[in-house]
């Protein structure tokens, strides 16, 4: 049993964490923190685990000694603390997009400002235990992945290594929560709800993360639409082929891929009511559902996949990563598998 | 064609009154003010009017005499500058709460501070046309209506008046449009989306004018629960009666009370999907839909009703009564069937 | 480890059992029937279940011996069979309403037909285990419960038995799993989307189950109105009261009832965003949230209420009926704590 | 005042029509048919309009002859009466896809059939005011427009026409309304909430109406994802442009197709909630909203673009045909702005 800290626990992100590791077989999470609600029961924020974990949130600055640091804290603020955190703790897990990208000029590039910790770059592993599960197994420092990189990343990187990919034009929906907990103008339920926002028609940031797991020379194109959903990301992808595949070609590569994945799964069906991916049915869990259709005489592949942003897109992917560096069994704590209806 | 002016315009009220007043054939809109967005064009606010309105909105200190005011002002400004508005316009309505009531002392315990305008109040007619038509016919001064308490008046009225109701135990269910076009913690699309909240489980401010047109003597209770819904007010009321009722001495009162009345509609049909009232079928309109069911032999009367709170609820009641005021047709402006499905 | 059987396991509850069987520490699902589905994979239909169960559909009529077999079919069929499946297994837990009355005339008023088995009902007992718990310890039968009543019952009871109730008022607002698998006209996406919609004003047969339990000297009424919600019950209830209380009365007579029930949990916060029961936040799980406003120089209550019909109000409380008539940890395999946002 | 017909008035589109026509200042609609409904009030299949309109469904072996015809029937069924209703009316408006292609070979491709009355096709208009107005204008026989297909080609035709496009790759998301009225097991409620699903990830029949319109030489393709929204089609397209734009350019090209279109607007802002096209915003109206972002150095453009496809995408669109058809001013009866919020 392993002791764990949640560090910026008040959020979204911070709360599907503290569910997931709070039944975790491995895992006791012994201290949470939020600047705002210290001295709160944890349930008083994250109203599903009330009755469940008598957790209060702590100040930051009251932090100890543990086996484990998550920091789900905003982008740039983990960077400037990392030496503070990495004393608290032998194994940090940092689900903000600071240590995700290996190129400090990309950073500077996208998130506006220069790296504040470059010299740490190198001791994290990119969370995405599908590519990197070597890496991970014993790593100490392991970033979390971006929900909508990682949508692209899981459903295009198997025709990405095999060179099959000449252009990827794709459109994410995704749900309300990826803005996070803070109320705005957007977020204000008469406005948006029922909305189909097109909010990042190009320039996502993400995209960053797409080219350091894909590479740069496939020009991807993706769009990102808010719509009618609170947990989600759906994706839909246009690729033109280098070379025309068949039904075959396409399942054979992504089973090579995927087959060993505990959570990955591909779907494709013939009948009934949910024949690809969607997001409400993985919705809370780890999974990333992934599928796809032929079109033009193989030249032409839709891909369609679906997770949770805050799952397998954030919370989930980080325990998964905890579970490799703790050497546990990397299903522990991740098995719950969605409502339906 | 008089020229209005709407004070006020950027809220969702404002917004309502813009898009009815538009179309008026006896109306130009020729004003409409905000503080906040004085200079751009109205449709940068309300985005159905794009292409439809160019007016701009204007500085509240630019207004220029009109025929007729409509102010859309949170509660406690209006009366604190009615002289202003009053020196502008011959006839003005007000849509807030602050000329509702008949009474200073109620007013007082319902808004938490003494009426800073009482002389006016006797001046002001209470707008409900399905009850003070008269008065407002030729009236200078009407007040707008509070929704909660419209639908609870058009629907009780009929036995309140003949002495039927011996107590009243309701629930409102409301949509989120209520809370008006502030994004506030409550408002969050992630936490509001899907809720079924319990605002006002007791002590609503609408008891006030529920019981200004009920009487006093009726013990009535109503709760007030946010659903996932934008637009609308559906009432379920549980009435125990002092006599028993059977369906024909129901369906007598209301269509006594309501048979003439262009916007309020008795349903109950015995098949169909729409056998009794519904927000949504009403959405938009200035329809207040009311149906019933009997139950325990005759003794109880459940009261079911729908508006939708922009609509009947506040702005298509405001310009029923302007249509009153200055002797147009009761209807005119105010024929949108609602959209279905 | 004992073997489970569910027989009727297409439908929602029968999913609902699945997953929640599927991962409980003693227990194994060995069957699953379904007349249509027979051969086909269980994730086919429950599309949460993939890559999770490899379990499929049989023919009821291959059933095997079993441990304890869980009945999720239609009314009255499972009391034409009982002795077939009494057969069959030890234990049965029968989620329809066929023995869930004690009483056959009453039966029969509300379901229309003679019961097929009255020789069985007392065998059976009524799966409420908040109520029932020492008679279920150790039952080779034990009932279901239906959804709303539940609401109703774990609300209303501890006012019930302490003779508190003059008097009650009640609206069940109610998601759209309620109404079963099979679609149908009023099913229909277009129309029953944002649907506010009052089914059953008065006589839902659920009732019986009220009455059953509450005592039927004390007059309730209530309704059932359907909202935009998949899962999920919200009970708001006006009681007048026989004699005036005070907060802590509430409080205390509440805590008296339930501080050692593992799934009912008192809500009622004086800040944050859930101040009271929220069916979205009891969602997949196995909770009833109370809460309650007092009104009125505490001589009327307003309790709120919230379950999932699915959940507590079907397949959670039948595993924990399941869990005392096998001697197991009352709450294994009902653990999940919903989720948030 | 022109004497009109709905034939298949029961569908959606039927009652759209309805609505439409009722409130159109030179229009009297005398006749509706339904099989289903004959002799039944229009209010009780299309509750808004209630109180508005007192017209019955007839049989449509009742229907007599009126100044213009509309048919909302299912496709094929047009064409092999089209003699019968020519019989009735001088003018005709069909709805159905049976006379949208040019092309018999093209409709036995994408509908599985040979065309029942090729000798009717090329007295047939393509109901699209904006492309085919003159030829609209006096002609005695309009096709409907597909929804889907409308989206795609308003949208992209400036730049088809410009020899622009070198590719297209296109999501469009889409409401359950698109599906008719007929309860299926994917339009059940539980299971359609908060549904993402591509349901057609290649190969629509629009493809036909999108290749008719914008030519076969483009590359275009397009996948078809139903979300949660009842009305409204919402396009996403990523453009490959043959040579670089700048904004300018798109503005002017577009300004230049569409500056006196009364129902297509531009809608790209730069601040504010609304900043590109939504369809909750167009819900109920005859717009079509585009809008668009420029990437890769202007080689690379994303259009957005939004409509209602019961509204422009079809009963609106044929409205607009019949007021050019008559030689009314083109937008009486399509005036209503949609509401917001």
């Amino acid at each position: 049993m392993i002791q764990a800290g949640i560090v910026g626990g008040s959020g979204y992100t911070g709360g599907e964490l503290l569910r997931l590791l709070h039944f975790h077989p491995q895992v006791e999470v012994t201290q949470i923190t939020s600047r705002e609600y210290t001295g709160r029961y944890v349930h008083t924020v994250h109203p599903n685990m009330r009755g469940v974990s008598r957790l209060q949130f702590i100040h930051p600055d009251a932090l100890e000694p543990c086996d484990v640091l998550f920091l789900a804290l905003p982008h740039g603020t983990t960077a400037r603390n990392i030496e503070h955190y990495a004393s608290l703790a032998p194994r940090i897990i940092d689900l903000s997009a600071d240590f995700r990208l290996r190129d400090t000029a990309t950073y500077e590039h996208w998130y506006g400002q220069p790296h504040p910790a470059p010299e740490w770059i190198d001791r994290f592993v990119y969370g995405l235990p599908e590519f990197n599960r070597e890496a991970l197994r014993g790593a100490n420092y392991a970033s979390g992945v971006g929900c909508n990189a990682t949508t692209m990343n899981l459903a295009l990187r198997p025709l990405a290594e095999a060179h099959l990919l000449e252009r990827v034009s794709a459109e994410l929906k995704v749900g309300s929560s990826e803005g996070g907990n803070s109320a705005n103008a957007g977020s204000h339920h008469p406005v948006r709800s029922g909305a189909v926002r097109t909010y990042k028609a190009t320039g996502h940031r993400h995209m960053a993360e797409v080219q350091m797991m894909l590479g740069e020379d496939v020009p991807v194109r993706f769009s990102v639409t808010a719509i009618e959903m609170v947990r989600g990301v759906h994706l839909l992808a246009h690729c033109d082929l280098t070379e025309p595949m068949t039904e075959k070609d396409v399942w054979r590569l992504y089973r090579a891929s995927y087959n060993d994945e505990p959570f990955v799964r591909l779907v494709r069906e013939r009948n009934g009511l949910h024949r690809l991916p969607e997001p409400r049915i993985v919705a809370g869990t780890n999974y990333c559902d992934i599928g796809f259709e032929l079109d033009d005489d193989g030249r032409h592949l839709v891909l369609i996949a679906a997770l949770d942003n805050l799952g397998k897109g954030a919370a989930g992917s980080a325990v998964q990563c905890m579970n490799l560096m703790h050497g546990f069994d990397e299903c522990d704590g991740l098995q719950f598998p969605g409502l339906y209806p």
